[in-house]
Formats: C-alpha cells, structure tokens, sequence
C-alpha cells in the first residue's frame, strides 16, 4: 500500500511516520526542494499544477492525501481521473474558501461568527455598519496562521484594511468574545465510519498555535455537540480521512470558526497521548481500513517550537516530553517543531 | 546526531524508528541484503568482521550500538578505538556466552538456575547426576529463541544430546518449575541515570515468546527485587543503553535466565503503552541525553506474528490493535512483524 501526499512538510512527515510501522509506504509531492518530510519519505519536487508530474505520481501509489489546503481544485480533479484522492475535491474547496466555508456551515446549522462578502469598499462600510466593530476582515483564500487577516477596531482602521487587503476578495468576519479556544479531531474512512477525538483547548500568540491541552476540560454536552457538528460537515462532505474543526465556547457554546480538510495540528498530541494518533487513523480512513480508538492514554499538552528549537537536554528533562523535530531551518514565526508533555506519573 | 546501528532487523528498524521524531538519524550495518531496517534507515551492507566497511561506518556516525548480540568482540574493539559504542564490549561478551554469563549473575548474587561447564561427554553424565534429570544442554555461544538447546529428560537421551550439541561448547542447566515467565527491561545512560520498566509477563511457544503483557499483575515486592537485579547488572558491566532480563518466577522468588544487552521483543509494548519506548530510551541513554518515564499509560498485550503477517483488515477491527509489519518475506518460525493491543477503553 502507497500513498501519496500533496505538500511535503510536518504534517506530510508526520503521516508518513505513522505510515511505517504498519508497512504503508508514502511519496510525498512538494514544490520546494526543501520539504522536511523528504527525511522520512521519498519527495517528488513539482508545482501542484505539474500535470506531468501529478500523473507520474498517481502511477507511484495506490491513493493521494493532502497535507494542505492550498493545493488547486484542478490538480484533484486531475488527479482522481486516474487515483482515488481523499479528502475530496468538495471539501477542500469549501474549506478554502472563507465564504463558501461559512456559508457550508450555516447550511448545515453549524453555529458561527457574522459574516459578509466584500468585494467592494463600500461592501466593507456597509458590512462594519452591520456587524458592528471591532471586525475581521479576512481573504477569502490562502490565508493560514494568522496570515491574511486585518482586525478593524474603529472606522478609521476601513481604509488601512482596504488598502492592505481589498485587492483580494475577502469576508468581514463580526469578532467573537469568546472564553476559550477548543477544537475537535474527527475521522471517517471509506465505509463511512466515524471516530472523533476529545475536544483540545487552543491556545493562539500572534495567530499562531502556541499550546493545545487534551482533554479539555470541558462539559460532556460540548463534546457531543462538536461531534454532532463534525459528523454533519463530514456526512454532508462525504468526507474521508482526519478534519479538524476549531470552535470557539461563549457562554458553554460552541461557534465554528474554521475547518481544515487534514491532520491538524491541535491534535500532535494523538501521536502520544491517544490510543490511535489523528495520523494513523487517516491514513487507516483513505485505505479503508478499520479506524483505531480516540482513547486519550493520558491527559497531554503540546506546545509548538516556533522559530527554533529549544535545547533537546533542556525539553528532555521533564521525563514526561517528547520532541518533535521537524528538520527545518529556523526562521521568525515558523513552526520547526513540537513538545508533548503527558500528564502521566 | 547520528547513531550507527550493527544489524539491521525489526530492533534497528524500530530504533531507527524512534529515532526519527527527535531528529536522530541512524544508519544500520548488515550482513544481508535483505535487512528489514533499510526501509527506514540507510543500510550498509557488510560482514561483522569486514574492518574496512566498519571504519566507513565509523567515519558516518557519533556513537555505534548493536541491536543484536552475535556481533564480535573484536569488532568492538576496533569501533572503540575511534567512536563509543553503547553498549560496550564487557556486556555483550557476557552475554554472548552462558557460562560466562550464568557466572556473572553469580558472582552479582542475582538467583540462576544450577548449572556446570561441559566439555566432554563425561563432563555431562556427571552433570546430570549433579543437577538431576531432567536438565537442559545447550550451547554457550549463538543460541536465540529456543535454536542451540537440548532437553534431557532421561539418561538415554544423553548421547542424542552430546550427538546433536557435543561440537560446540556447552552447559548443562536444571529445568527450573517456573510459574511464570517474566522480564525487566531497563535503561541506564551515559551519566549513570537509570530507568526500569514495569515487569512485562512473557508466553513462549517452541522457544520463541509469543505473548508479552503489561504490567504483570505481580506484587511490587517483585519488581524491587527485579530492579535490584538489574541495576546490580548495569553497574557492574558499566552498561548504557536498554537491557533485559529475563526470568522465571518459582515460589514468588526470580531465578534470571538470561540477559539481553538490547532493546527486546518484550518490550516492544512499550511503543504504545509507555510514556517512553524502551527504543526512545535507548538512544536517549546512548546519546547521553535525560531518560523518558517508564510509566505504563496503559495495560498492554504484545503478541509477535511468526511466519507470516495476519490480515491487516482482522487485526485492526479490534480498534485498540495497532500492527506492526516488520517488512520482512514470510518463514516458517520467523519474527515478521508483531500486534500491540492497548486495555485502555
């Protein structure tokens, strides 16, 4: 069994890492030359849009993933005339698309923010008008970690966000006061099959994931209701594989914010802290095979290395951590690595 | 980092394995062709004795550790003279040799079964009358999972025995009447920091383990004492890295059997079941980095796939089961992968 994976970074790494014990092999596919799964798994280097090199990899394997969800909509529809590619096309391109995102959500009942399509300054007057400031105006696409977002504050902010983003299409988004932070991690395979894992408390610095906890201290009923809401965005998706919806609670509810069609990274934690690790299960959902349990073994935190890599003698002290080197060189505001710390004595 | 591994079967594999999350790169050192790590690691292929291809290794890597014990001595020694090698000469030429071996658990005090040195026929029918029957020959020297032994039940089995065994150099050791079977494994680093595991219960059919559980519902007075042992042992050989040693439990007292200076097949549970896998801990300790906890996150069944690999698709229903495919062709009594099955709900 082979599996390709479009992108080639940690999460690619990461997949073909659970992939080596049970003897499925990966090829990852990633423009860059320097893609850090390369050290796990064989890297093909091409555009996403290589038609050339997309249907060399589909003769490789026996089906293709993706680990993020800036690959074109053209390359999958390519892609899946010759090989089953998993998540699908739907899903990915609701989930790239802001507004299409959040009109799914709606759709389906999935409380979330306010929102209104821009396409236009006088659309973004209006929506601020509507929604009331503070605001996020948001692109509709490629936005990720923060990136590609404006936070309004007051009427004179309209311009600035305009001049800085109004070249793309973009969503308003109302802000939300929210208490905390959580998400939930759901897979389903094939057979429709679902498993969804205890809901992680999220913790963001400068857009960026900073810290997830498992489990979240949370209400049972809170749990229920984002599974309710994972099973219906999947169902309704006819989703395969591992998703991952972020939520924020106000006032013991739930309001989706986003969902990203992969393994996510508030759920590294599965790697030691769950029966099944959110890898494992998604690579066992787009084979088809029998999903493993979302047990938590021990209550986890995970806490991403962002820019650098601590000391492997410092993290290792604590004799509950693990280190998680993603083989990247250090730069300001990336993500080169993860620590988990379980709970357990 | 870098860790030269001699042999390259399912333990360099599953080191290599360990290895890769932390950025620890490893490169095994086989004889065959066919070693099963390559799918993981680079494999250099060359005899144990090869003195050039040992210096190339030598050149690659920072430290060099064995996954089997049949390495020569004088291999070793040459390693040493320009890189570590963990563990070190001393442990795996105890190991190597029973005698050597049962004199070294003496000479620490550690309770073994009688036993008597035989060079000759006579030197056996009068170890049989010291120890009484029956009694079990087997070689000094290459004897692994049940290979190299002879059981003697009555004195017309003598000469079959001295027949099949008499070339080799061998002891005779009395059948103990265990109740059960059990191992400690453990591990000391480089700064003298030592971590043991939970006692781990092990099944063997036709001398090879089929079933390890953990923990063993054995009292603490037991896991002291196998503690005891063990740090007594790793003291004495100046040993780094993980080890086991196997037991017998007789009347609620251990009797070892035999140690091994590796990471081992019972404690392959510790993958899954485990804050920290026996694997992570041996190349935390050889790399002179903080050992992980030992601490069970949950009861754990081990059972090995001998011959050939049983259907993905059956062991993974049961969703507590992960499987481990060592990639390694189908034989009749061969390790080819094993099946890890969590209690946690």
């Amino acid at each position: 069994m082979r599996v390709g994976i479009l992108g080639g970074g940690q999460l690619a790494r990461m997949l073909a890492l659970a992939g080596l014990p049970m003897g499925i092999g990966t090829i990852a596919f990633d423009p860059s030359a320097d893609a850090c799964a390369q050290d796990i798994t064989e890297l093909m280097i091409a555009a996403y849009d290589d038609t050339q090199a997309l249907k060399r990899l589909c003769n490789k394997v026996d089906v293709i993933t993706i680990e993020n969800e800036n690959i074109p909509s053209a390359s999958l529809r390519l892609i899946q005339q010759s090989v089953a590619v998993y998540p699908g096309e739907r899903a990915l391109s609701t989930s790239q698309d802001r507004l299409i995102e959040k009109q799914c959500f709606t759709a389906l009942d999935i409380p979330c923010a306010p929102f209104c399509d821009i396409t236009s300054k006088a659309d973004l007057q209006h929506a601020c008008e509507k929604l009331g400031l503070p605001a996020i105006l948001k692109t509709r696409r490629f936005g990720y970690d923060g990136k590609g977002q404006f936070k309004i504050n007051q009427q004179t902010d309209i311009d600035i966000a305009w001049n800085t983003l109004g070249e793309y299409p973009c969503i308003l988004e109302a802000m939300i006061d929210f208490d905390k932070e959580i998400s939930i991690i759901a897979t389903r395979n094939i057979s429709k099959e679902s498993v969804f894992y205890p809901l992680t408390k999220n913790t963001h610095v400068n857009g960026i994931l900073h810290r997830s906890e498992a489990p979240d201290d949370t209400s049972s009923q809170l749990q229920q209701q984002a599974e309710a809401y994972a099973q219906k965005l999947m169902d309704h998706l006819n989703y395969v594989g591992t998703l991952a919806i972020e939520f924020f609670v106000t006032d013991h509810q739930l309001i989706a914010n986003e969902f990203a069609p992969r393994v996510h990274n508030s759920g590294h934690w599965t790697i030691e802290g769950a029966v099944t690790s959110q890898f494992e299960n998604h690579l066992r959902a787009i084979l088809n095979l029998p999903l493993g349990s979302t047990a938590i073994t021990s209550g986890t935190i995970l806490e991403n290395c962002i820019g650098e890599l601590p000391d492997i003698n410092e993290v290792l002290k604590n004799p509950n951590s693990h280190l998680h080197d993603y083989g990247k060189s250090s730069r300001p505001g990336r993500k080169v690595g993860h620590i988990t710390t379980l709970k357990a004595s």
